[in-house]
């Protein structure tokens, strides 16, 4: 029997992130005061994040970080996820290209969420924080921060994009499951959303929106954190446990990838998978391609422009040196959800500029074709967000084929659809249109 | 860092099934043919079974039976499933006993189901079968028929219960990923179900209904063969392979079990987790307690008879000798829908008969609490059937702290609820009823 997937032990894990800014060469630009245009210190962040993360933001001197043993305690609930062989998708293509996949979908709640929102959860209650709150657009990242507040004895209150809200039912059921309170977003329960009700009564919100919700109730709310799911630069880096793993883990299958592809929404999947293998890039070790897929809907790496942009919808956060297409860009309703946000990570999108990483986009109705070849060749039902992985890697395995290259290709199934079947319903039905 | 869980490599996996009835000392007894209540054979089933099934049913010889390669690569998908170490419901219990469970919710369709489909489908092509057909109650099994018929190249065609049908619509969405074609029963497309809705047109259907109607398209269409989900032996058998693992991981933690826990419907989780156990009891060297956990709505194992009786409503089975609570029982609509099943596998029938394993009843609104205990405490939120072995478990780990005894508990966590959130909620808005 062929091996089919390498998984490590609860003794094997590693036991720190890797902080890509220690060993970028061009480290990213400030962040700045959307007001007097002043570059903001880890101190300025204080107000908002835990004390912890905003250290961890600003942090360009530590490649390595240990994680914290409770937060270690909760990984190995879920942790080393599997890195698989996927014969049976190599089959279907007929590629001689090797490829593998992360398998982030085996965590409880089905993606790799929950890998920062552990760490977070605990930095709060650390600090003696007794309240959390965030934004979630396709669900995942609400179910998680509820998920981890529940585990350290915090209150969480999520802002649910509305029309995830109305899409994804069950995801609001999970939240509750784990003491979470959800409201969909925009709600009158913030100025920012009673803004744009007033202006448009039947807006289906958008992740820019419901960050503004959760930022103005963690500022207006004592004792209460705000926690972000990801584009901040240490979300980014507590993710880089699912890429050190796959490293472990391909050096089991004696392998090195040539190709690392992740979807890309606001990069805390990419981020993690990716970094480890860009760290060799940089220190000029490894060449290895590093792929984002996004959403052709939502193109900010491929269209957007790099320039300073606020983080949310309504201009309450510090502005960011970032690929955007503009805070107030409003993606159609395409159903990944967790890949409709105007702009990129800051580390994310530093390194698109110095070319360490490319980018390529795809349409909705490419994506659920990839991800439907996917389950039927290796079983699980990939996400909505992560078909757009598994397409871009299709498309690299394709070109394998035409050139009788046998590459290694790297992909993360960031998590799985079974909360998402509505959306494969769509595509069944031929109700699914690609965006014009 | 405690060491959480215990995972077997690929090359760890257990390479057979374990066959109990060759060591049972009290064999199973005949089954019979309903009108000339003569003993049947294996090749009575032949029509409606594979063939390499309908031999396993019936053999007392080989207590090992080999896992086709081909099998072995399609269980490497998901095998070994993590045996976790309950830490965090000890604590919230706070009791002495230590606590297992077996994670089978980490399976592409997030339950134990496709151990048997697996085989099943496999003996199928192998014997050169076009089609399968089966019925499904929460939607589990007709979900792992169809990924299991499009891994070996057949076509499927689920009958699923009705009210499950509307409780569960994700679970079709699943199986037309899987390419399978799900028809809600009772239906018009069988005898059976006309039969029924003619005299009940909104009859919400049952497991028995939907065997029938499976049953009936099997014998009436060519080269499609019937595939059951549980109560058979040979299902029972393709299920040991989590006990075996489970058997593996403990000894890695170098425990024994002294109670074993599963939720009952048809007995296919509750036969593969507790088979290798009852092996050692029957050969006298281990004693440890078996339980099966059945809900409070469909007690067959506390409050059923045991006698000849058919195992589906319409009558077109053999009858078999089991515990039932008569083949026209109309169980009420709780949200296991899993368990909604009459009567019991012939080997568990003989196994409780003859006091090796013992039965407790769960009520609703008891399986629930204890699953949300269970999701708060260990992360994985627990299909609406594992809850009931929660409960179990609960109660036995309880006894234990009044005891101050520190039992080593081990359960299945035969599913997760991600698809059954409609259920959960129900529960938190205070709809749920206990069953009168």
């Amino acid at each position: 029997m062929k091996q089919k997937k390498y998984i490590l032990q609860d003794s094997e894990l590693p036991r720190q992130w890797y902080n890509i800014q220690a060993d970028m060469p061009n480290k990213p630009m400030p962040i700045l005061d959307p007001k007097t245009k002043k570059e903001l210190t880890k101190e300025d962040l204080y107000p908002l994040f835990a004390k912890e993360c905003a250290n961890q933001e600003f942090d360009r001197e530590h490649a390595w970080i240990d994680i914290p043993e409770e937060v270690m305690e909760q990984y190995a609930v879920y942790r080393s996820t599997p890195l698989v062989r996927a014969y049976g998708l190599e089959k279907a293509l007929d590629t001689p290209a090797h490829i593998y996949f992360k398998n982030e979908s085996v965590s409880p709640l089905g993606s790799h969420k929950l890998n920062s929102a552990l760490a977070q959860a605990f930095y709060c209650k650390k600090e003696g924080v007794t309240n959390v709150t965030t934004e979630t657009g396709a669900g995942q990242w609400g179910c998680a921060l509820s998920y981890a507040a529940n585990v350290f004895g915090l209150d969480a209150a999520v802002y649910m994009v509305k029309v995830s809200y109305a899409q994804k039912p069950y995801r609001k059921s999970i939240m509750n499951v784990f003491d979470g309170t959800v409201t969909p977003s925009p709600s009158m329960s913030t100025r920012a959303g009673k803004n744009i009700l007033t202006v448009n009564p039947n807006y289906s919100g958008t992740l820019g929106t419901a960050i503004s919700e959760a930022i103005e109730l963690a500022m207006t709310t004592p004792n209460c954190k705000y926690a972000l799911g990801s584009v901040m630069n240490h979300v980014c880096m507590h993710q880089t446990i699912i890429g050190l793993e796959a490293e472990k883990q391909l050096e089991m299958a004696g392998e090195y990838p040539d190709i690392v592809v992740a979807c890309f929404g606001g990069g805390s999947n990419f981020a993690g998978l990716s970094f480890p293998f860009i760290r060799h890039k940089i220190l000029g070790k490894k060449d290895t391609r590093i792929i984002a897929a996004e959403p052709f809907a939502c193109p900010k790496l491929t269209s957007g422009t790099f320039e300073y942009d606020f983080a949310d919808e309504a201009g309450y956060t510090p502005l960011l040196p970032m690929y955007t297409l503009g805070h107030d860009f409003q993606p159609q309703n395409i159903h990944a959800g967790g890949l409709r946000y105007h702009g990129a990570g800051v580390i994310v999108s530093q390194l698109l500029k110095d070319s360490y990483i490319e980018a390529t986009d795809i349409k909705q109705l490419d994506a659920f074709k990839a991800g439907v070849l996917f389950a039927r060749s290796e079983g699980f039902i990939p996400a909505p967000e992560s078909c757009h992985a598994i397409a871009a890697t299709i498309d690299e395995a394709l070109k394998c084929k035409e050139a009788g290259e046998s590459k290694t290709i790297l992909f993360n199934l960031s998590g799985h659809g079974l909360v998402d079947m509505a959306a494969y319903e769509s595509y069944f039905s031929g109700d699914m249109v690609n965006v014009q």
